[in-house]
Protein backbone atom coordinates (compact mmCIF):
# COMPACT_ATOMS: atom_id res chain seq x y z
CA UNK A 1 0.00 0.00 0.00
CA UNK A 2 0.98 3.40 -0.77
CA UNK A 3 1.62 6.20 1.62
CA UNK A 4 1.52 9.90 1.11
CA UNK A 5 2.76 12.03 3.88
CA UNK A 6 1.42 15.49 3.47
CA UNK A 7 4.18 17.81 5.45
CA UNK A 8 4.02 20.44 6.99
CA UNK A 9 7.34 23.13 6.47
CA UNK A 10 6.32 25.99 7.99
CA UNK A 11 6.57 29.36 5.57
CA UNK A 12 9.60 30.88 4.80
CA UNK A 13 12.08 30.06 7.42
CA UNK A 14 13.75 26.95 6.92
CA UNK A 15 14.58 27.08 11.32
CA UNK A 16 10.83 26.70 11.63
CA UNK A 17 11.10 22.95 10.08
CA UNK A 18 10.17 20.45 13.00
CA UNK A 19 12.21 17.40 13.93
CA UNK A 20 9.21 15.31 12.53
CA UNK A 21 9.12 16.98 9.56
CA UNK A 22 12.94 16.54 8.63
CA UNK A 23 12.04 12.82 10.05
CA UNK A 24 9.30 12.38 7.46
CA UNK A 25 11.49 13.63 4.55
CA UNK A 26 13.60 11.48 5.24
CA UNK A 27 11.37 8.49 5.74
CA UNK A 28 10.17 9.13 1.95
CA UNK A 29 10.88 7.67 -0.76
CA UNK A 30 9.52 10.04 -3.36
CA UNK A 31 9.66 13.85 -2.41
CA UNK A 32 7.62 15.55 -4.91
CA UNK A 33 8.11 18.63 -6.08
CA UNK A 34 5.38 21.05 -7.71
CA UNK A 35 6.43 23.92 -10.28
CA UNK A 36 4.72 26.14 -12.32
CA UNK A 37 6.60 26.98 -15.13
CA UNK A 38 9.50 29.95 -14.53
CA UNK A 39 6.70 31.33 -11.63
CA UNK A 40 8.69 32.15 -8.63
CA UNK A 41 5.31 31.72 -6.57
CA UNK A 42 5.95 27.71 -6.99
CA UNK A 43 8.70 27.95 -4.30
CA UNK A 44 10.29 25.19 -5.91
CA UNK A 45 13.68 26.46 -5.01
CA UNK A 46 12.94 26.59 -1.43
CA UNK A 47 11.46 23.00 -1.11
CA UNK A 48 14.61 21.72 -3.11
CA UNK A 49 17.25 23.52 -1.12
CA UNK A 50 15.11 22.21 2.48
CA UNK A 51 15.54 18.93 0.81
CA UNK A 52 19.32 19.66 -0.17
CA UNK A 53 19.32 20.80 3.44
CA UNK A 54 17.95 18.20 5.54
CA UNK A 55 17.96 14.90 3.21
CA UNK A 56 20.24 12.28 4.39
CA UNK A 57 18.51 9.14 3.37
CA UNK A 58 20.59 8.78 0.16
CA UNK A 59 17.69 6.19 -1.11
CA UNK A 60 15.30 9.05 -0.96
CA UNK A 61 14.75 10.06 -4.92
CA UNK A 62 12.84 13.50 -5.48
CA UNK A 63 10.53 13.95 -8.43
CA UNK A 64 9.72 17.59 -10.27
CA UNK A 65 6.08 17.71 -11.94
CA UNK A 66 4.39 20.29 -13.63
CA UNK A 67 1.28 21.36 -11.66
CA UNK A 68 -1.91 21.67 -14.01
CA UNK A 69 -3.00 25.38 -14.38
CA UNK A 70 -6.87 26.27 -13.26
CA UNK A 71 -9.17 27.22 -15.77
CA UNK A 72 -10.01 30.77 -14.74
CA UNK A 73 -12.29 30.70 -17.26
CA UNK A 74 -14.44 28.37 -16.06
CA UNK A 75 -17.40 31.02 -14.81
CA UNK A 76 -18.54 27.96 -11.82
CA UNK A 77 -15.80 28.77 -9.41
CA UNK A 78 -16.56 25.30 -7.11
CA UNK A 79 -16.51 23.61 -10.69
CA UNK A 80 -13.39 25.11 -11.72
CA UNK A 81 -11.88 24.30 -8.35
CA UNK A 82 -13.14 20.84 -8.63
CA UNK A 83 -12.04 20.13 -12.12
CA UNK A 84 -8.84 21.36 -10.61
CA UNK A 85 -7.94 19.24 -7.84
CA UNK A 86 -8.93 16.16 -10.50
CA UNK A 87 -6.04 17.82 -12.53
CA UNK A 88 -3.43 17.43 -9.64
CA UNK A 89 -4.54 14.11 -8.16
CA UNK A 90 -4.05 12.99 -11.80
CA UNK A 91 -0.81 14.85 -11.78
CA UNK A 92 0.37 13.20 -8.30
CA UNK A 93 -0.83 9.80 -9.54
CA UNK A 94 1.23 9.57 -13.07
CA UNK A 95 4.56 11.05 -10.79
CA UNK A 96 3.82 8.59 -8.14
CA UNK A 97 3.44 5.60 -10.77
CA UNK A 98 6.48 6.22 -12.90
CA UNK A 99 9.37 6.41 -9.54
CA UNK A 100 7.55 4.05 -7.33
CA UNK A 101 5.09 1.99 -8.80
CA UNK A 102 2.32 0.55 -5.91
CA UNK A 103 3.93 0.59 -3.44
CA UNK A 104 5.96 2.57 -1.20
CA UNK A 105 6.11 6.29 0.36
CA UNK A 106 5.49 9.72 -1.40
CA UNK A 107 5.27 12.69 0.68
CA UNK A 108 4.83 16.49 -0.33
CA UNK A 109 6.36 19.48 1.49
CA UNK A 110 3.00 21.60 2.28
CA UNK A 111 3.88 25.64 2.75
CA UNK A 112 3.17 26.11 6.22
CA UNK A 113 0.49 23.59 7.72
CA UNK A 114 -1.41 21.00 5.69
CA UNK A 115 -4.33 21.99 7.37
CA UNK A 116 -4.63 25.54 6.70
CA UNK A 117 -6.22 26.89 3.50
CA UNK A 118 -3.95 24.65 1.73
CA UNK A 119 -6.02 21.92 -0.65
CA UNK A 120 -3.45 19.06 -0.47
CA UNK A 121 -5.51 16.89 2.11
CA UNK A 122 -8.66 17.37 -0.62
CA UNK A 123 -6.74 16.36 -3.28
CA UNK A 124 -5.26 13.27 -1.49
CA UNK A 125 -8.53 11.60 -0.90
CA UNK A 126 -9.44 11.43 -4.57
CA UNK A 127 -6.44 9.46 -5.38
CA UNK A 128 -7.46 5.93 -6.49
CA UNK A 129 -6.49 3.80 -5.09
CA UNK A 130 -6.61 5.53 -1.76
CA UNK A 131 -2.96 5.79 0.05
CA UNK A 132 -2.56 5.70 3.75
CA UNK A 133 -2.52 9.42 4.86
CA UNK A 134 -0.19 11.03 7.30
CA UNK A 135 0.02 14.59 7.87
CA UNK A 136 3.10 16.63 9.95
CA UNK A 137 1.53 19.62 10.89
CA UNK A 138 3.59 22.69 10.15
CA UNK A 139 3.71 26.45 11.35
CA UNK A 140 1.37 28.47 9.84
CA UNK A 141 1.80 32.39 8.61
CA UNK A 142 -0.55 33.39 11.59
CA UNK A 143 2.15 32.34 13.90
CA UNK A 144 4.81 33.19 11.97
CA UNK A 145 2.90 36.91 11.83
CA UNK A 146 2.34 36.78 15.83
CA UNK A 147 5.58 36.13 16.10
CA UNK A 148 6.96 38.66 13.89
CA UNK A 149 5.19 41.35 15.98
CA UNK A 150 5.48 39.52 19.41
CA UNK A 151 1.71 39.64 19.25
CA UNK A 152 -0.86 37.77 21.33
CA UNK A 153 -3.27 36.70 19.04
CA UNK A 154 -6.23 36.61 21.20
CA UNK A 155 -7.37 38.84 23.73
CA UNK A 156 -7.33 37.27 27.03
CA UNK A 157 -10.56 34.38 27.06
CA UNK A 158 -11.92 36.23 23.37
CA UNK A 159 -12.56 34.21 20.18
CA UNK A 160 -10.92 35.54 16.71
CA UNK A 161 -11.97 34.70 13.13
CA UNK A 162 -9.51 33.73 10.17
CA UNK A 163 -10.91 34.31 7.21
CA UNK A 164 -10.06 35.69 3.31
CA UNK A 165 -9.54 39.10 2.17
CA UNK A 166 -12.65 38.50 0.04
CA UNK A 167 -14.75 37.62 2.63
CA UNK A 168 -13.73 41.13 4.29
CA UNK A 169 -14.21 42.93 1.33
CA UNK A 170 -18.06 41.02 0.92
CA UNK A 171 -19.39 41.19 4.38
CA UNK A 172 -17.73 43.68 6.01
CA UNK A 173 -16.51 43.46 9.93
CA UNK A 174 -17.84 40.16 11.47
CA UNK A 175 -20.16 39.74 14.07
CA UNK A 176 -19.03 39.11 17.39
CA UNK A 177 -15.66 39.44 16.83
CA UNK A 178 -12.67 41.84 17.81
CA UNK A 179 -10.03 39.86 17.27
CA UNK A 180 -10.06 39.08 12.69
CA UNK A 181 -6.45 37.16 11.29
CA UNK A 182 -6.99 37.75 6.69
CA UNK A 183 -5.28 35.52 4.76
CA UNK A 184 -5.36 35.14 0.84
CA UNK A 185 -6.04 38.60 -0.14
CA UNK A 186 -4.96 39.66 -3.17
CA UNK A 187 -5.21 43.26 -2.37
CA UNK A 188 -5.83 45.13 0.82
CA UNK A 189 -9.37 44.41 1.91
CA UNK A 190 -8.56 46.49 5.05
CA UNK A 191 -9.58 49.28 2.86
CA UNK A 192 -13.40 48.75 2.78
CA UNK A 193 -13.49 48.98 6.47
CA UNK A 194 -13.77 51.97 8.40
CA UNK A 195 -10.71 52.44 9.97
CA UNK A 196 -11.45 54.40 13.23
CA UNK A 197 -10.93 52.09 16.28
CA UNK A 198 -8.91 49.34 14.20
CA UNK A 199 -5.06 48.31 14.49
CA UNK A 200 -3.33 46.42 12.28
CA UNK A 201 -0.44 44.23 12.20
CA UNK A 202 0.65 43.08 8.59
CA UNK A 203 3.24 41.04 7.52
CA UNK A 204 4.78 40.15 4.22
CA UNK A 205 7.10 37.26 2.69
CA UNK A 206 7.47 36.63 6.27
CA UNK A 207 10.02 34.01 7.61
CA UNK A 208 11.59 35.02 4.26
CA UNK A 209 14.79 37.42 3.97
CA UNK A 210 12.51 39.43 2.08
CA UNK A 211 10.30 39.82 5.30
CA UNK A 212 8.34 43.22 5.44
CA UNK A 213 6.44 44.08 8.82
CA UNK A 214 4.37 47.28 9.59
CA UNK A 215 1.65 47.51 12.87
CA UNK A 216 -0.62 50.22 14.23
CA UNK A 217 -3.61 52.51 14.17
CA UNK A 218 -5.68 51.33 10.70
CA UNK A 219 -6.00 54.92 10.15
CA UNK A 220 -2.48 55.90 10.28
CA UNK A 221 -0.72 52.83 9.14
CA UNK A 222 -3.24 51.60 6.12
CA UNK A 223 -1.77 54.12 3.81
CA UNK A 224 2.08 52.89 4.33
CA UNK A 225 0.60 49.26 4.38
CA UNK A 226 -0.72 50.10 0.97
CA UNK A 227 2.46 51.68 0.10
CA UNK A 228 4.71 49.19 1.02
CA UNK A 229 2.74 46.71 -0.83
CA UNK A 230 2.26 47.81 -4.20
CA UNK A 231 6.29 48.61 -4.14
CA UNK A 232 7.37 44.93 -2.61
CA UNK A 233 5.27 43.60 -5.44
CA UNK A 234 6.45 45.32 -8.25
CA UNK A 235 10.31 44.93 -7.18
CA UNK A 236 9.64 41.33 -6.50
CA UNK A 237 6.82 40.25 -9.00
CA UNK A 238 4.91 38.48 -6.51
CA UNK A 239 3.75 38.91 -2.92
CA UNK A 240 2.36 36.76 -0.54
CA UNK A 241 0.75 38.54 2.76
CA UNK A 242 -0.97 38.19 5.84
CA UNK A 243 -2.48 40.47 8.79
CA UNK A 244 -4.39 40.49 11.72
CA UNK A 245 -6.63 43.25 12.86
CA UNK A 246 -8.13 44.27 16.37
CA UNK A 247 -10.80 46.39 17.14
CA UNK A 248 -9.96 48.76 20.53
CA UNK A 249 -13.06 50.53 22.08
CA UNK B 1 20.32 44.69 28.07
CA UNK B 2 18.45 41.54 28.79
CA UNK B 3 16.72 39.06 26.11
CA UNK B 4 13.84 37.04 26.88
CA UNK B 5 13.08 33.95 24.51
CA UNK B 6 9.28 32.89 24.41
CA UNK B 7 9.71 29.42 22.98
CA UNK B 8 6.85 27.60 21.38
CA UNK B 9 7.37 23.76 22.01
CA UNK B 10 4.79 22.20 20.40
CA UNK B 11 2.07 20.38 22.53
CA UNK B 12 3.26 17.30 23.58
CA UNK B 13 5.13 15.32 21.31
CA UNK B 14 8.94 16.34 20.91
CA UNK B 15 8.73 15.87 16.98
CA UNK B 16 6.80 18.93 16.98
CA UNK B 17 10.20 21.14 18.19
CA UNK B 18 11.27 23.28 15.12
CA UNK B 19 15.16 23.86 14.57
CA UNK B 20 14.51 27.66 15.91
CA UNK B 21 13.29 26.18 19.05
CA UNK B 22 16.44 23.71 19.56
CA UNK B 23 18.36 27.00 18.69
CA UNK B 24 16.97 29.27 21.04
CA UNK B 25 16.91 26.44 23.57
CA UNK B 26 21.00 26.44 23.56
CA UNK B 27 21.20 30.02 22.57
CA UNK B 28 19.90 30.53 26.41
CA UNK B 29 22.20 31.55 29.14
CA UNK B 30 19.20 30.29 31.41
CA UNK B 31 16.01 28.17 30.85
CA UNK B 32 13.23 28.77 32.99
CA UNK B 33 11.14 26.40 34.06
CA UNK B 34 7.58 26.59 36.34
CA UNK B 35 6.24 24.25 38.98
CA UNK B 36 2.45 23.78 40.17
CA UNK B 37 3.32 22.06 43.38
CA UNK B 38 3.08 17.89 42.68
CA UNK B 39 0.23 19.03 40.24
CA UNK B 40 0.85 17.08 36.72
CA UNK B 41 -0.84 20.27 34.57
CA UNK B 42 2.73 22.05 35.29
CA UNK B 43 4.15 19.78 32.59
CA UNK B 44 7.74 20.77 34.32
CA UNK B 45 8.53 17.13 33.56
CA UNK B 46 8.43 17.43 29.91
CA UNK B 47 9.96 20.78 30.04
CA UNK B 48 12.71 19.24 31.55
CA UNK B 49 13.01 16.05 29.37
CA UNK B 50 13.29 18.80 26.49
CA UNK B 51 15.79 20.48 28.05
CA UNK B 52 17.87 17.11 28.78
CA UNK B 53 16.94 15.90 24.87
CA UNK B 54 18.20 18.63 23.02
CA UNK B 55 20.59 20.87 25.18
CA UNK B 56 23.91 20.73 24.04
CA UNK B 57 25.18 23.78 25.28
CA UNK B 58 26.87 23.34 28.31
CA UNK B 59 26.53 26.97 30.00
CA UNK B 60 23.11 27.12 29.62
CA UNK B 61 21.84 26.75 33.17
CA UNK B 62 17.61 25.35 33.75
CA UNK B 63 16.31 27.18 36.98
CA UNK B 64 12.83 25.80 38.42
CA UNK B 65 10.37 28.34 40.29
CA UNK B 66 7.05 28.11 42.22
CA UNK B 67 4.60 29.25 39.82
CA UNK B 68 2.17 31.70 41.90
CA UNK B 69 -1.53 30.97 42.52
CA UNK B 70 -4.10 32.73 40.78
CA UNK B 71 -6.44 33.87 43.82
CA UNK B 72 -9.95 32.10 42.52
CA UNK B 73 -11.50 33.95 45.24
CA UNK B 74 -10.96 37.41 43.58
CA UNK B 75 -14.76 38.13 42.46
CA UNK B 76 -13.27 40.21 39.71
CA UNK B 77 -12.34 38.01 36.67
CA UNK B 78 -10.28 40.47 34.97
CA UNK B 79 -8.69 41.96 38.47
CA UNK B 80 -7.96 38.09 39.59
CA UNK B 81 -6.03 37.38 36.25
CA UNK B 82 -4.14 41.14 36.33
CA UNK B 83 -2.93 40.55 40.13
CA UNK B 84 -1.93 36.76 38.75
CA UNK B 85 0.35 38.27 35.56
CA UNK B 86 1.91 40.82 38.35
CA UNK B 87 3.04 38.40 40.47
CA UNK B 88 3.55 36.04 37.75
CA UNK B 89 6.09 38.53 36.24
CA UNK B 90 7.69 39.10 39.82
CA UNK B 91 8.41 35.01 40.37
CA UNK B 92 10.41 35.86 36.58
CA UNK B 93 12.30 38.73 37.91
CA UNK B 94 13.32 37.34 41.52
CA UNK B 95 14.44 33.92 39.25
CA UNK B 96 16.46 35.92 37.02
CA UNK B 97 18.25 38.35 38.62
CA UNK B 98 19.32 34.97 41.04
CA UNK B 99 20.99 33.30 38.26
CA UNK B 100 21.80 35.33 35.48
CA UNK B 101 21.69 39.46 37.18
CA UNK B 102 20.72 42.02 34.93
CA UNK B 103 22.38 40.68 31.56
CA UNK B 104 21.78 37.82 29.17
CA UNK B 105 19.22 35.21 27.63
CA UNK B 106 16.40 33.82 29.60
CA UNK B 107 13.92 31.64 28.03
CA UNK B 108 10.78 30.18 28.94
CA UNK B 109 9.21 26.85 27.11
CA UNK B 110 5.88 27.80 25.95
CA UNK B 111 3.24 24.88 25.36
CA UNK B 112 2.01 24.98 21.93
CA UNK B 113 2.41 28.61 20.57
CA UNK B 114 3.16 31.56 22.46
CA UNK B 115 0.59 33.62 20.67
CA UNK B 116 -2.42 30.97 21.73
CA UNK B 117 -4.49 31.36 24.63
CA UNK B 118 -0.82 31.93 26.22
CA UNK B 119 -0.28 34.85 29.06
CA UNK B 120 3.68 34.82 28.67
CA UNK B 121 3.58 37.84 26.16
CA UNK B 122 1.14 39.68 28.23
CA UNK B 123 3.13 39.22 31.33
CA UNK B 124 6.77 39.60 29.59
CA UNK B 125 5.09 43.24 29.22
CA UNK B 126 5.26 43.56 32.72
CA UNK B 127 8.84 43.08 33.43
CA UNK B 128 10.66 45.85 34.81
CA UNK B 129 12.73 46.55 33.44
CA UNK B 130 11.43 46.09 30.16
CA UNK B 131 13.33 43.14 28.41
CA UNK B 132 14.03 42.89 24.80
CA UNK B 133 11.23 40.18 24.25
CA UNK B 134 11.66 37.16 21.55
CA UNK B 135 9.29 34.91 19.70
CA UNK B 136 9.99 31.43 18.99
CA UNK B 137 6.41 29.66 16.87
CA UNK B 138 5.55 26.55 18.18
CA UNK B 139 2.54 23.74 16.89
CA UNK B 140 -0.38 24.85 18.52
CA UNK B 141 -2.81 22.38 19.82
CA UNK B 142 -5.18 23.34 16.64
CA UNK B 143 -2.69 22.04 14.28
CA UNK B 144 -1.90 18.87 16.41
CA UNK B 145 -5.56 18.28 16.29
CA UNK B 146 -6.10 18.67 12.64
CA UNK B 147 -2.80 16.22 11.87
CA UNK B 148 -4.04 13.79 14.04
CA UNK B 149 -7.75 13.53 12.41
CA UNK B 150 -5.97 14.30 8.84
CA UNK B 151 -8.62 16.89 8.34
CA UNK B 152 -8.62 20.16 6.63
CA UNK B 153 -9.24 22.97 9.11
CA UNK B 154 -11.25 25.55 7.11
CA UNK B 155 -13.89 24.55 3.78
CA UNK B 156 -12.45 26.33 0.86
CA UNK B 157 -12.09 29.76 0.58
CA UNK B 158 -14.22 29.77 4.03
CA UNK B 159 -13.84 31.38 7.57
CA UNK B 160 -13.67 30.02 11.16
CA UNK B 161 -13.56 31.09 14.25
CA UNK B 162 -11.80 29.95 17.30
CA UNK B 163 -13.41 30.78 21.11
CA UNK B 164 -13.69 28.96 24.40
CA UNK B 165 -15.72 26.58 26.22
CA UNK B 166 -16.99 29.29 28.14
CA UNK B 167 -17.81 31.10 24.99
CA UNK B 168 -19.68 28.20 23.22
CA UNK B 169 -21.65 27.25 26.13
CA UNK B 170 -22.75 31.23 26.67
CA UNK B 171 -23.54 32.35 22.90
CA UNK B 172 -24.51 29.42 21.15
CA UNK B 173 -23.49 28.81 17.81
CA UNK B 174 -21.60 31.85 16.46
CA UNK B 175 -23.10 33.54 13.80
CA UNK B 176 -21.34 33.74 10.23
CA UNK B 177 -19.50 30.57 10.35
CA UNK B 178 -19.50 26.74 9.90
CA UNK B 179 -15.97 25.69 11.50
CA UNK B 180 -15.47 26.50 15.35
CA UNK B 181 -12.56 25.39 16.90
CA UNK B 182 -12.81 25.12 20.95
CA UNK B 183 -10.20 25.45 23.43
CA UNK B 184 -10.04 26.10 27.17
CA UNK B 185 -13.13 23.76 27.74
CA UNK B 186 -13.29 22.93 31.11
CA UNK B 187 -16.42 20.49 30.25
CA UNK B 188 -18.19 19.39 27.23
CA UNK B 189 -19.51 22.16 26.20
CA UNK B 190 -21.07 21.13 22.87
CA UNK B 191 -23.47 19.52 24.64
CA UNK B 192 -25.32 22.84 25.07
CA UNK B 193 -25.81 22.76 21.38
CA UNK B 194 -28.37 20.94 19.51
CA UNK B 195 -26.24 18.70 17.53
CA UNK B 196 -28.14 17.74 14.51
CA UNK B 197 -26.21 18.48 11.27
CA UNK B 198 -23.06 18.95 13.65
CA UNK B 199 -20.19 16.66 13.37
CA UNK B 200 -17.04 16.83 15.76
CA UNK B 201 -13.15 15.91 15.53
CA UNK B 202 -12.29 15.83 19.31
CA UNK B 203 -8.80 15.07 20.76
CA UNK B 204 -7.38 15.09 23.84
CA UNK B 205 -3.66 14.66 25.10
CA UNK B 206 -2.71 15.49 21.45
CA UNK B 207 0.79 14.11 20.89
CA UNK B 208 1.34 12.69 24.52
CA UNK B 209 1.65 9.07 24.31
CA UNK B 210 -2.15 8.71 25.89
CA UNK B 211 -3.81 10.89 23.22
CA UNK B 212 -7.11 9.87 22.77
CA UNK B 213 -8.79 10.73 19.23
CA UNK B 214 -12.70 10.49 18.02
CA UNK B 215 -14.74 11.92 15.17
CA UNK B 216 -18.01 11.97 13.92
CA UNK B 217 -21.83 12.99 13.82
CA UNK B 218 -22.26 14.88 16.74
CA UNK B 219 -25.81 13.09 17.33
CA UNK B 220 -23.48 9.69 18.25
CA UNK B 221 -20.14 10.27 19.00
CA UNK B 222 -21.10 13.55 21.21
CA UNK B 223 -22.15 10.69 24.04
CA UNK B 224 -19.11 8.25 23.48
CA UNK B 225 -16.60 11.71 24.02
CA UNK B 226 -18.37 12.79 27.53
CA UNK B 227 -17.93 8.91 28.36
CA UNK B 228 -14.08 9.36 27.01
CA UNK B 229 -13.44 12.32 28.55
CA UNK B 230 -14.49 11.21 31.97
CA UNK B 231 -12.89 8.18 31.84
CA UNK B 232 -9.78 9.54 30.97
CA UNK B 233 -9.83 12.40 33.40
CA UNK B 234 -10.77 9.74 36.24
CA UNK B 235 -7.15 7.90 35.37
CA UNK B 236 -5.33 10.59 34.43
CA UNK B 237 -6.46 13.13 36.84
CA UNK B 238 -5.99 15.99 34.27
CA UNK B 239 -7.18 16.11 30.92
CA UNK B 240 -6.35 18.64 28.29
CA UNK B 241 -8.15 18.52 24.79
CA UNK B 242 -9.99 20.38 22.28
CA UNK B 243 -12.18 20.10 19.19
CA UNK B 244 -13.14 20.99 16.09
CA UNK B 245 -16.94 21.20 15.23
CA UNK B 246 -18.66 21.81 11.59
CA UNK B 247 -21.77 22.61 10.54
CA UNK B 248 -23.16 20.17 7.41
CA UNK B 249 -26.16 21.24 5.61
C1 LIG C 1 -2.87 29.12 0.20
S1 LIG C 1 -2.64 29.90 1.77
C2 LIG C 1 -1.56 28.76 2.55
C3 LIG C 1 -1.42 28.97 4.03
C4 LIG C 1 -0.44 27.99 4.67
N1 LIG C 1 -0.90 26.61 4.58
C5 LIG C 1 -0.18 28.35 6.14
O1 LIG C 1 -0.25 27.46 6.99
O2 LIG C 1 0.12 29.53 6.41
C6 LIG C 1 -1.62 31.25 1.32
C7 LIG C 1 -1.82 32.47 2.22
O3 LIG C 1 -1.09 32.28 3.42
C8 LIG C 1 -0.51 33.51 3.83
N2 LIG C 1 0.95 33.32 3.84
C9 LIG C 1 1.61 32.17 3.59
N3 LIG C 1 2.91 32.33 3.72
C10 LIG C 1 3.13 33.61 4.07
C11 LIG C 1 4.29 34.37 4.35
N4 LIG C 1 5.50 33.83 4.30
N5 LIG C 1 4.13 35.68 4.68
C12 LIG C 1 2.91 36.23 4.75
N6 LIG C 1 1.78 35.55 4.49
C13 LIG C 1 1.88 34.25 4.15
C14 LIG C 1 -0.97 34.57 2.86
O4 LIG C 1 -2.13 35.18 3.39
C15 LIG C 1 -1.29 33.76 1.64
O5 LIG C 1 -2.29 34.40 0.84
C1 LIG D 1 -3.88 27.71 27.86
S1 LIG D 1 -4.26 27.04 26.28
C2 LIG D 1 -2.68 26.95 25.55
C3 LIG D 1 -2.71 26.72 24.05
C4 LIG D 1 -1.33 26.56 23.46
N1 LIG D 1 -0.58 27.81 23.55
C5 LIG D 1 -1.40 26.13 22.01
O1 LIG D 1 -0.74 26.77 21.15
O2 LIG D 1 -2.08 25.15 21.71
C6 LIG D 1 -4.65 25.39 26.74
C7 LIG D 1 -5.69 24.74 25.84
O3 LIG D 1 -5.05 24.30 24.65
C8 LIG D 1 -5.59 23.06 24.23
N2 LIG D 1 -4.49 22.06 24.25
C9 LIG D 1 -3.20 22.32 24.52
N3 LIG D 1 -2.46 21.22 24.42
C10 LIG D 1 -3.29 20.22 24.08
C11 LIG D 1 -3.12 18.84 23.82
N4 LIG D 1 -1.91 18.26 23.89
N5 LIG D 1 -4.21 18.12 23.48
C12 LIG D 1 -5.42 18.68 23.38
N6 LIG D 1 -5.64 19.98 23.61
C13 LIG D 1 -4.59 20.76 23.96
C14 LIG D 1 -6.71 22.72 25.19
O4 LIG D 1 -7.91 23.20 24.62
C15 LIG D 1 -6.34 23.52 26.42
O5 LIG D 1 -7.48 23.86 27.17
Amino acid sequence: MMTLSLIGIGCGDPGQLTRAAIGAINAADLVLIPRKGTAKTDLADLRRAICADVLINATTRIAEFDLPVRDAAEPDYRKGVDDWHDAVAAAWSRTIEEHLGGDGKAALLIWGDPSLYDSSLRIARRLNPLPRIEVVPGITSIQALCAAHALPLNDIGEPFLVTTGRRLREGGWPQGVDTVVVMLDGGTAFQSLDPNGLHIWWGAYLGLADQIILSGALTEVGPRIVAARQDARARHGWIMDSYILKRRP
